[in-house]
């Protein structure tokens, strides 16, 4: 089972915001964080539009600008953010539609078990496995 | 969320193979399993290569050879099939690792909801469909 690379991106820029979000009310930039999660910045500037566009990220305009959470992290479910990212799965044709029943019961069965994480228990993880 | 063209083969030449086992112990060929799949030739009999390998598809050469389910379809379970088929998740990089954890675990419960279905499940709600 693979996730688009957008997915990935996005879970992964989000997951950024949230650790930098610990240490105060800092802006990131496009270019620290394409740098750092290792995507180009046209790549990362794309995500960050799309991640504003919805409410989870907050841009800041002008030379000293930037962007940021655009909620808590302990509210932003990854469920959602998979949700929002990842493209619809097609209904699939008429002769399969026993097959696709039983895997979209799995793939809700994927969302939930997001729906119970949010991007402060990906964060915390994240910082226990530093202190390891 | 997404399975490999490969695992969409897979599901549906075994689902196809579970149907035609209702009807007796019939031979499938590989022309009209990828004739009614609508996948090339090549991709079906490399496809029901691999089934066979592991024993999920029972093959007979000759003449009037083909192939059928190589176990009842009640015990294949449709997580054993996918498990089969999917490439591995890479273990993703230490950066992510809090994530790559939760997604590993999501990924699970996607299984777990696969591990309680058996292709007969799937071929009986194929069947129902068609009664509706």
């Amino acid at each position: 089972m693979r996730l688009t690379a957008h997915t990935d991106y996005s879970l992964r820029i989000l997951l950024h915001a949230a650790l930098v979000a610990k240490e105060g009310p800092k802006l990131l930039s496009i270019a620290q964080v394409a740098y750092e999660q290792r995507i180009s910045r046209n790549v990362a500037m794309k995500v960050v539009s799309m991640l504003a566009e919805v409410g989870l990220l907050e841009t800041v305009r002008g030379r000293s600008g930037g962007f940021r959470l655009g909620r808590p992290a302990e509210e932003i479910g990854l469920g959602e953010i998979v949700r929002l990212t990842e493209p619809r799965r097609n209904a699939g044709d008429g002769n399969n539609c026993g097959l696709t029943a039983m895997l979209s019961r799995a793939t809700n069965a994927f969302l939930a078990e997001l729906d119970g994480l949010t991007l402060a228990d990906a964060a915390a993880s994240r910082l226990r496995a530093l202190l390891i």
